[in-house]
């Protein structure tokens, strides 16, 4: 490593630590283990000429992306469709969104450890729920677009009609209706947008869309709508505006059977689109049909209240095939700031906002009209439309001033006003001045002086909308909304949350397929600058330059680690980037005339998300068997290709293979794939284990996703935010996604919007998705260099390695490849363990608790094992604190066997112990209580302590309760 | 409140909690209760055309800081003189500059509860005590120039000389020399600036400061100096570079008997100044001489090691006017952060960048002198000086690049090399190009392309000092400094510190004078901005304008609030704004002639520091009774006056009283000393009790110091950084501190160096002092505005006679004033505890830890009580969570009393409880391990484990050990 460089940060092993792994394992140097593990055939030299520039410095990395930053411009979007500014209060930013106990955290698949974010979870479903008045609410979608697909598809399998038509209000967001066109052109469901003024003569449809308010700002009352597509059976997708709800009628109670958003504007910077926190909440029942994750409530061992994920049965990576939906991460670092953001606020506080908001707009509006210009929304919350002569002269005046309006077309504008437009005291007079300017000249009136206070004060009781539309019913009355109101109070109750969590920020997270490496603190910097935060994902090209370009290096780099030549940041998350990839091949068939290429080979290890992505793009899968040793049984794969060559789509596989191992054969697999006219899938789940050592592209791959939060940086965030971008080869470039609002088009000839079909359409609400993260992998990839990240390779591999050859005379190492050596993780059999002492891989991940560690991936790809990655980032003295406690959980599973503790009373069928647990006066148990919690005595310097037992998984689904639960329920 | 205010969020209690309290106390207002404990004839009205701005909210404060902010401009400085740029590494930044559990803890006198930050301070310690090679360090010192200071002090107390004598080094630093001066004068201390070449002529003196290397870059041997001091029975003092200690010889090999510096630029952004940790370390047989505060290692109940304060006794608040330093708030914070810099990088990393820094200034004086330029320093490590036509030409080109150098003299400029100018690769070329425009003409080569990584390594081997210095013995050798390489691996050392330490973001800390109160994170966000962080104290004006008016603004703003004409913010910390408002005093008295007034009358309930003050002015202390209410016993202080009338300097009081109670005769003592001549010092300990119902200057005080870290807001950083403006009326204004480099001089008649006897002098290193924490006081002052700040004094009143009245009946409330009304703070009399329970304050306030609290203020100012100060910030859930958990400590005492519990085994003698102590197998106490740990049940859901039990304290002043132990100590 260069001496002085990140990677030397980066990387945990030192040389020294490395030497001794080394010789462990009987090799030279970390480029001899590799290349002993690669098979030959696709083992790639570095390159000469490599588009990834030497490694940066830290400073030298921090004074790049200020340079980057000062070419965006901070404007104040008054653009509104769904992106609107807000003040994130500098509690929550400091205490969460810049507090690495709450971003590096992983999802809560280990509730015992993560009860801190599943309580903020419950409080945002809480907060959803109450706001829609609906039933319930899931733990975050990834934006309002996808949230309404994920409503059309939740319609079309709860809907009793047979139709396959899907109604879209054409009020709706532009960007949502591009993103319903593309995912139903997949399925079969015929998109028909229609106005909903007239429910009378709606057809039949197996349900219907809402937006409430309208993109137009409109504010109206669909409860004929919603009665009318109930009528033929239909269900009904509202997607609702929260703040708004504070004032108006909620969906719920105008007969919505699903409500859908973004709660964005609840303290998330816009972040040039994202990362935000979606949201899709359901009349009862519907429960049972929510996609993706949902916080509820269970028992512990003592029968005390514990939250965990519920009815995971329904999610993807169980159901597979079967799977609904394919979404997978959510958006919890997002949800968690957004609820956190009612609770500092409350419903008195959130109300005042949009009184606010609201009075600030009806001032802009009447003063507006006062001076003869044609204001041509009557009801609204916060947006109005106006018409003008020439729509592109009055954005521009706008914009010289400092202020992004909407062109909705020639000759109309739109003007939205948000949490800081509605405090800014000169927003009026400069409108004014737009205005005056480009429609009839005339003098601008400053208005009186108006401190924002007392307007607000004068102007609370403005209300122009519907009276029959007034909200009078109670929300958020939950006591965590009142309860925390002080910045002091705020303080301590989310640290009190990030107290009860484990995340990377107190030991190694060894999660197979997850890659919890380091989310260094000089890439997360950026983020927060306002030049990157305070971006509306459709300001003008000329105001995020310094947005594209990053973007444009960064796609660069991308294209240029994986071997392919063409990259999309647009998914916002690893399952869109793969449903992005299978749509492009998609596109590519039906480009030539292949509509019957349908088939999708997936091997049986995969991830369940794959087969999930592949029913989402139309495509039907064929499971192909692996052998013994946990490759792709060629055989089989042939036998497989032979029966559905003439409809083989694609072939989607993972390498290095879910199993943790380099498959030998890969190239002969991609081959056989290639020779039935299919198209191949890699899945890029595992590239840790191959960056600057192979490239996907090099294996036969014609597209894959990455996922930047495993590899390239980007913290879990608890659960989310994820993004997934889609590479490509230049024959499925044309394929990628597209968005209609995009600055920089890269394939203007085939996005006619009509023309969908051929090219790749939209696939999440914002043109670069979570573009606001991007900096992170930017500044990884930066500070890295490729000597570094193929470095950051090696390391990942060794330790791997390390930890498979010290732990596998103690659990055997299910699945090994050339030379016995697995890639960068390995799995490890606890079946004959299970089979000779009766403890459970459960039992052992519980356990693992107590010696203070985040349990590997359980059971996954293979039920009975746990799966470890430890990535380059753990140190020698972690990894050797991991193998210690492997080991004497192992024992401790013996003295079981042995009989010295009772089968049903061991340390490990009751791990984890809580303090609590221990100061009982009664220690009815035989093993002592230091056994319990201080197995190893390095544990007495430095303790977690769980929050709770043993969750009772089983309970929590057969008494659903998702919602916050009465404080009297912990007494 | 303003609806939506930041006061709203600042104060805990809401409108409906103070209704609550208002009603148990029997008032109908806030207003009604402080107008009822405020003697009326000191009452003031909120005034008119108040120069407090109103309100902003948060947003726009943080506006209007990014507007000051624009105005700064970061140059490259190489202007050094003590002040070097740095690469403050992300994860320190992140992790403990922006984390309230670092910067909101308090000091830590309640060691078991703050074993974190006490473990970085004696790692600190050990830094500085290898590095200087000396026995035994400080746990940090204000400013390298104050920390010569306190070293000639101690050279004069622990030399044998009698003369009055101290030379200084004439290659001293500039701002040092002139604060040597100001401090020796009062002292009766001849400072004589020589030069040490010619040791065999140096006079006899009690001790002789030598800067190594000089400001002027030179590095010679300072040894026969030190020996010439030596043979007249005088200490050595020396400055050491830290740095540069890395690659020379340290002052202990030299026979150093002091060495003091700074440790800035050990990753501690200039920040205009400061606050940086200075340092101050000893050889063996100086230990018990030291200033400040000392970290030691003791054992705790267990026999445990465990960190606390060794040798209390030393220190000012307990020698109080035999104290020979009045300093008392340190610089944890920034000393923490240097020593977690030396940890991240190891003794090898920072020789690394000192060769860089070495190397690249050879490069650029080999360069300038390869081109004819004169380079008058042979020897260097980092700075050197060269001989120009026309200096202030020269500085001026260089500005124009963006480079600020350091003018000496009409023909010779100081440039200096740090961490960041050594991996600029421009700016070998940019000096070239400024001393080519300058002296002669000549063509400007491009240095041949050198990588900053590259160059180093080649020229790692360049050696510019002399051969004997370069040092050959290792340094930082202990485990720490080698264990936490990675970012990973740091990012958990500094977690795991952090959660042994007990700070704001847990819970309330109800120290009675220290005025724990919110440090919002809107108030800490521009801290963190280069434009105020990376600036060096003596840039240019017209590079710090935001910085200029920012402090114009704050001092105009403390003026207001106080009653007072002017305010100096120089002073970094209480005891510096207190020894300058004394100086200011005598040099007022001086000014007329009555050198003759130098009694100083201060009343037995003061502050240590008052009188240790007094005595570092040259005063002589005269304690005035209090009577048995705990206020001025005016009859023996007119007998004092009487006695002293002639020789009267001032009268030194406190208000509200330390006891805190509104004296109702503050007019009539104030008028008195002025009546016989004195001048009134009214300090501002307790100002949080006064802001905006009574001004100090309107009670007859002539000058005050305030404490921002108190009453404004900056966070005490777990024991500093403080900051201690001076305020005085206007016929004391010209004795403030001045400064001889400071941008702006207020009053330029006066400032004469060599009249300095007449004029204020430098009270700190810096113009302007801990600068860049001054955004903190002015966000928390304009985002108040005048209205808030009455409130938050209001609710701080509150909030203490609600304690008081609920907690009375448990324990006496000692004093009180009118009305039976506290101030801000009441002491809780535990002696009658003690008689009755043979319970004492130490297991009150030990016992306090278990149930989640810091204790409030031991046995100041009254031995056996304790001083409850709960601050506007508190809520009422968090009072009465308090007052729940005093009642229940009473009840376990009165248990003791019955017998219930033996009086050596029970649950206070034995307080803390950790968790490993209720572990054990075998629970030998009367009481249950529920009882212990758990005495309430909400301490269940959350709950702060104490790291050690009980720490023994005079074992660890027995057993002097100031360094890391050995890891085998704790096995």
């Amino acid at each position: 490593m260069i001496v002085g460089s990140f990677a030397e940060r980066h990387i945990g092993t030192d040389a020294a630590a490395q030497r001794t792994m080394l010789d462990a394992l009987g090799y030279e140097s970390v480029d001899a283990l590799v290349e002993a593990a690669v098979p030959a055939s696709i083992h790639a030299a570095p390159r000469e000429g490599s588009r990834i520039p030497h490694a940066a410095t830290e400073a030298e990395a921090l004074g790049e992306l200020r340079r980057l930053a000062s070419r965006n411009r901070v404007s104040r979007s008054l653009i509104g469709l769904g992106y609107y500014d807000t003040l994130t209060p500098a509690v929550i930013a400091r205490n969460v969104f810049e507090n690495p106990s709450w971003y590096t955290a992983y999802t809560p698949y280990q509730p015992e450890i993560s009860q801190g974010r599943l309580e903020a979870l419950i409080t945002f479903q809480t907060m959803v729920t109450d706001l829609t008045g609906m039933a319930t609410a899931g733990a975050s979608m990834l934006d309002e677009s996808t949230a309404v697909v994920e409503g059309m598809l939740l319609a079309r399998r709860a809907s009793k009609s047979a139709s396959s038509v899907f109604l879209v209000d054409a009020d709706a967001l532009p960007q949502t209706i591009a993103l319903l066109r593309h995912r139903a052109e997949a399925l079969g469901i015929e998109v028909r947008v229609v106005s909903f003024d007239e429910p009378e003569v709606l057809p039949e449809a197996f349900g219907g869309f809402i937006q409430y308010p309208g993109a137009s700002g409109r504010v109206w009352d669909p409860s004929e709508a919603i009665a009318a597509i109930h009528a033929h059976g239909g269900l009904a997708v509202v997607a609702a505006d929260l703040l708004a709800m504070t004032l108006l009628r909620s969906p719920g109670s105008l007969g919505a059977d699903v409500a859908v958003g973004t709660t964005q504007r609840f303290g998330v910077p816009m972040g040039f689109g994202g990362p935000h926190a979606g949201y899709l909440a359901v009349r009862a029942g519907l429960e049972r049909q929510l996609p993706g994750r949902l916080v509820g409530v269970s028992v512990d061992a003592d029968g005390r209240p514990a939250y965990r994920l519920s009815l995971q049965t329904r999610e993807q990576h169980i159901r597979r095939e079967k799977a609904t939906s394919n979404i997978c991460t959510a958006q919890v670092l997002l949800a968690v700031m957004a609820a956190m953001y009612a609770v500092y606020h409350g419903p008195e506080g959130l109300k005042r906002i949009a009184q606010g908001v609201h009075a600030k707009t009806a001032l802009v509006a009447g003063s507006l009209r006062a001076r003869g210009v044609e204001v041509l929304t009557g009801h609204f919350f916060d947006t109005v439309q106006v018409r003008v002569a020439d729509a592109d002269a009055v954005v521009s005046a706008a914009a010289g001033l400092g202020i992004l309006l909407r062109r909705v077309d020639e000759i109309t504008v739109g003007i939205s006003i948000d949490e800081v437009s509605a405090a800014d005291p000169s927003i009026e007079a400069d409108l004014l001045a737009v205005f005056g300017a480009a429609g009839e000249i005339r003098a601008v009136e400053t208005p009186a002086e108006s401190p924002a206070g007392s307007a607000f004060t004068a102007l609370a009781a403005v209300r122009m909308y519907p009276d029959a539309l007034r909200r009078t019913d109670a929300y958020l009355t939950h006591e965590v909304f009142h309860a925390h109101r002080s910045e002091t109070a705020m303080m301590r109750y989310l640290k009190t949350l990030a107290d009860r969590d484990y995340a990377l920020d107190r030991g190694m997270i060894p999660l197979g397929s997850c890659t919890m490496k380091l989310n260094a603190a000089t890439e997360m910097a950026a983020v927060s600058w306002p030049e990157f935060a305070r971006m509306h994902p459709f300001a003008p090209a000329s105001d995020v330059e310094g947005y594209l370009e990053l973007i444009d290096q960064l796609e660069t780099w991308l294209a240029e680690v994986t071997g392919y030549d063409a990259v999309s940041v647009q998914p916002n998350a690893g399952s869109q980037g793969e449903l992005a990839g299978l749509l492009a091949i998609r596109g590519y068939h039906r480009s030539r005339g292949d509509e019957q290429r349908t088939v999708c080979l997936i091997p049986s290890s995969a991830h369940g998300t794959n087969a999930a992505s592949a029913v989402l793009a139309g495509m039907r899968v064929v499971v192909v068997a692996c052998d013994e040793a946990g490759n792709v049984d060629l055989d089989d794969l042939r036998a497989k290709i032979a029966e559905h060559a003439d409809t083989l789509a694609a072939l989607m596989i993972t390498y290095p293979s879910t199993h943790g191992v380099y498959e030998h054969e890969v190239l002969a697999i991609t081959a056989a794939a290639h020779e039935a006219g299919g198209q191949v899938y890699v899945d890029g789940a595992n590239l840790n284990a191959l960056v600057g050592y192979a490239r996907l592209g090099d294996l036969g791959g014609d597209v894959s996703h990455l996922n930047l939060h495993k590899t390239f940086a980007i913290p879990h965030g608890g659960g989310g935010p994820g993004v997934g971008p889609v590479a490509a080869k230049a024959h499925l470039a044309p394929f990628l996604p597209s968005h209609p609002m995009a600055q920089r088009e890269r394939h203007p000839s085939l996005t006619d919007p009509e023309g969908a079909i051929f090219a790749g359409g939209p696939i999440s609400g914002a043109p670069y998705g979570s573009a606001s993260i991007l900096p992170i992998s930017w500044a990884y990839v930066r500070m890295m260099g490729a000597e570094g990240l193929r470095q950051a390779t090696g390391s990942a591999v060794l330790a791997a390695n390390y930890i498979a050859a010290r732990l596998c005379e103690h659990y055997p190492v299910l699945y090994a490849g050339e030379n016995g050596l697995v890639a960068h993780e390995c799995i490890l059999d606890l079946r004959p363990l299970r089979e000779a002492t009766g403890i459970t891989v459960d039992d052992v991940a519980k356990r693992l608790i107590d010696y203070g560690f985040h349990a590997p991936t359980m059971s996954f790809p293979v039920a009975g094992t746990l799966m470890v990655e430890p990535t380059e980032s753990e140190d020698l003295g972690e990894l050797e604190r991991f193998i210690e406690a492997m080991i004497a959980i192992k024992a401790e599973a013996d003295a079981v066997a042995a009989g010295e503790w009772p089968a049903g009373d061991n340390p490990l069928v009751n791990a984890p112990h809580t303090a609590e647990a221990i100061a009982v006066g009664d220690w009815q148990h035989p093993y002592s209580r230091e056994r319990a919690v201080y197995p190893v005595r390095s544990l007495v310097r430095s303790k977690y302590w769980p929050p709770v037992r043993r969750i009772d998984q089983a309970y929590g689904d057969r008494n659903l309760v998702c919602a916050c639960p009465p404080p009297s329920a912990f007494a």
